[in-house]
């Protein structure tokens, strides 16, 4: 197992479990009902005994600092076990859902057997039915897990050939009907990527063994490029967690978020970064805990060229979010400023520094597991925002359409919160994971994110033409 | 903390979670829906904010080897946590209600608070509402729990005051008409206890610091009474588990029970044992697994004697469970030897070597997180059977009728099976958990122990004089 895989086993605690979810929402077709749905998922879920090998490893030891074990494969699945099937409380809100996903991901998976679940929700009093599903960081990271999800997913309605996503048929017949288009190319094409990647390339290139400790001195002992060691404030989102979780998630059109974009003559990146800065900067007042100095953002980066798709080069920087700035458009522009200066440094950069850069960013996820760790660390960041592009066409799984498609990630000891956004047939998805003592009424952060892209609106454009 | 307290803290690994359970079954009273009976309930509960110690305390921090840590109070309780909602998926069967509790028993309490969940579970076709408790057994062993969970109920049918069980006006104004009737003196009164208490007053009297390293020590060195440490076979039950679950329950009328112990002149205890006998054999040999000699069964017993109520006298035996012999005659007179003799001597030990005897026949448990452990160490006993006399009258909650209460106990590494039988309200409620990968089919146990039960009752009296 290569290091970059043992690292999330390594550094999973019983407070800091090291998997990452995705809560999908379908309608059922004309004509059906959601029992009918949630029924005929089931029933093709557990037909599809042809197993992906993603889907049948298991650790065959537990992992050592240095990261030596082994995947072993199960030869069957208890699909009683990984395929669950729930009903909700009344009234059947989506707050229902959020709270089952919260108290569900604060689960550690069982390491005996292959470390993935999936939950079939219904209950929903507006008849949409709901999957959660889990699967551990060392299998695939964020970013893997929704294209698997979008693997299963057609945009022909009228296609009766839905599966599970661990189909080993989705693998050995792709049909081009079947699988959900490719992102189009653009500004969104550049944002993507997640930490597991970004250390998966800084292990195959630096060959850094173990992973934790070289990617830590990287980040000491490195000062050539823009400092990631540089503080960032002490936050309510900076502290030791415990295992239970809060999620909350909530989607709004691409086409506004577009259309912010356009106005203001800024990526489709910085309309996210903006909106989670004015969400978290009335999130924090709300708290009383709102630092004199700005939030620090850290967001895995693609350093894709457009001649260059077959590459995997991915990093992250970090940027201030202006969080100290209470003028929308004053914030906005700084928010610009720091992004565009991070970017230029990194595309300034050869790529074995990129991806330096980028270890160095995510390196307090190494030392995450050492008790007391994150009270004495100077921090580079205060939290992790992610956006990952989807297919831009309507999905549909055996004529039931996506409607909704909200990435659950992983807080850390002191990082309390992560974000993660994901574009899908016309969607802005935004998912926010945080730790559930530390981040407490976190479902506010919901309306906070309107009230930030309301004011992003109405405020006049930042173009220097304007 | 003590060290009695912390040691469960110690022995907690994410494959062997330290927390008892119990499942309670409830008839809504006349002219009730579920649904209102649920509400009810949830109402009751999160209006119970005056809140025992024992509900407040979480570990200060991780517990080391010697055992110290301290409790710290929480100073509110998030009820959206502790407290949850679920309903079954059709059909609304039993077997979907113990999956649930399957899933849910294998996954840690969150220890950054106090580690006690709550399930109210709709859903049952038969109208019927499940409550599932988890309380860590740091904070309560299994009988402490079961007897909280009673404190609550009445043998006032049209008693109104229910509340939950955390309430501190259970505490603070006992009423006699509220608190269930305590288990009538007889043989019953002799067959209680459990690990967590057995420990704790070896702690008090021995003063075993760390507990771990002396209980080994006292198990080993000593060979004045019946070898605690004498072989038990190697079984499925004996291995390493992971942390998924499965459980089984079912209950039975008491008067049968009691009808085969005065059939065959035998205690209502050597009843039981013979029940999980016939059962384990037929399990086993449908597993293909039976051994040629027979397992060997650890009982936390009580030394109560009829004028020493106030004491806490409380060891454990070992026993053989005559699985190799194929008559249940002649079995059954095998498991009344083996228990009266075993009872013999404790009966004579002094209470410190009685005491010792106790912790050296669960001493296993010490030693259940060090990996490996399990693999190359000879064991006293292949699984634990406990016995826990409740009260006998007909018990309500606002005058919803409890229907049936089960105790959902720990597997360990190296017994990865725990049979936990409450007489209750009438009937002998059997909670049969195991770990999940290691004990396939789990459920058909259940109809071996009727099975067994319709031959205890139908082979001749065993009775000497019969």
């Amino acid at each position: 197992m290569p290091v970059t895989q043992s690292m999330f086993l390594i550094a999973e605690t019983r407070d800091q479990p090291m998997h990452v979810g995705g809560l999908q929402l379908f309608i059922p077709r004309a004509g059906q009902t959601s029992e009918e749905l949630a029924e005929e998922i089931h029933e093709k879920f557990i037909a599809a005994t042809d197993i992906q090998d993603t889907f049948l490893k298991r650790p065959a030891s537990p992992a050592n600092l240095a990261g030596y074990t082994a995947w072993q494969h199960a030869h069957d699945i208890d699909f009683d076990y990984h395929v669950r099937r729930i009903i909700l409380p009344r009234p059947g809100e989506i707050k229902n859902l959020l709270r089952y996903v919260s108290l569900n991901h604060g689960a550690l998976l069982d390491r005996s057997r292959p470390m993935w679940e999936v939950h079939i929700i219904e209950g929903l009093a507006d008849g949409r039915v709901a999957l959660y599903n889990k699967i551990h960081h060392s299998l695939a990271d964020g970013v893997t897990a929704l294209r698997m999800l979008q693997r299963t997913l057609t945009t022909d309605p009228d296609d009766r050939t839905g599966t599970a996503f661990w189909d080993n048929q989705l693998v050995r017949r792709p049909r081009k009907e079947r699988r959900a288009a490719a992102p189009k190319p653009g500004l969104l094409s550049r944002v993507t990527g997640a930490v597991g990647s970004a250390l998966e390339m800084a292990d195959e290139l630096v060959g850094v063994v173990p992973a934790a400790a070289k990617v830590a001195a990287t980040g000491v002992l490195n000062h050539d490029f823009v400092a990631p060691m540089q503080m960032a404030p002490d936050t309510l989102l900076n502290v030791p967690i415990g295992s239970a979780r809060r999620f909350a998630a909530q989607d709004w059109p691409t086409e506004r978020l577009r259309a912010v974009a356009r106005h203001h003559g800024i990526t489709f990146n910085d309309v996210v970064l903006a909106m989670c800065s004015g969400a978290l900067r009335r999130y924090l007042e709300d708290n009383e805990a709102l630092p004199d100095e700005s939030l620090h953002v850290c967001q895995p980066v693609s350093l894709h060229t457009d001649g260059d798709e077959a590459s995997n080069a991915i990093t992250a920087i970090l940027a201030r979010m202006a969080t100290d700035v209470a003028d929308p458009a004053e914030r906005l522009r700084e928010i610009v400023a720091s992004t565009s200066t991070a970017k230029d440094v990194v595309r300034g950069l050869k790529p074995l520094q990129s991806l330096a850069l980028g270890a160095a960013n995510v390196w307090p996820l190494a030392f995450a597991p050492v008790p007391g760790f994150v009270n004495f660390t100077p921090r580079g960041f205060n939290l992790m925002v992610s956006t990952v592009p989807g297919p831009d066409e309507a999905l549909y799984w055996n004529g039931a359409k996506l409607d909704g498609c909200y990435p659950v990630s992983i807080p850390m000891e002191g990082l309390a919160m992560n974000i993660t956004m994901t574009t899908v047939a016309g969607k802005a998805n935004f998912g926010i994971i945080g730790a559930r003592a530390q981040l407490p009424r976190l479902q506010r952060i919901l309306d906070h994110l309107e009230t930030a892209l309301t004011e992003l609106e109405e405020i006049p454009s930042i173009k220097p033409d304007a």
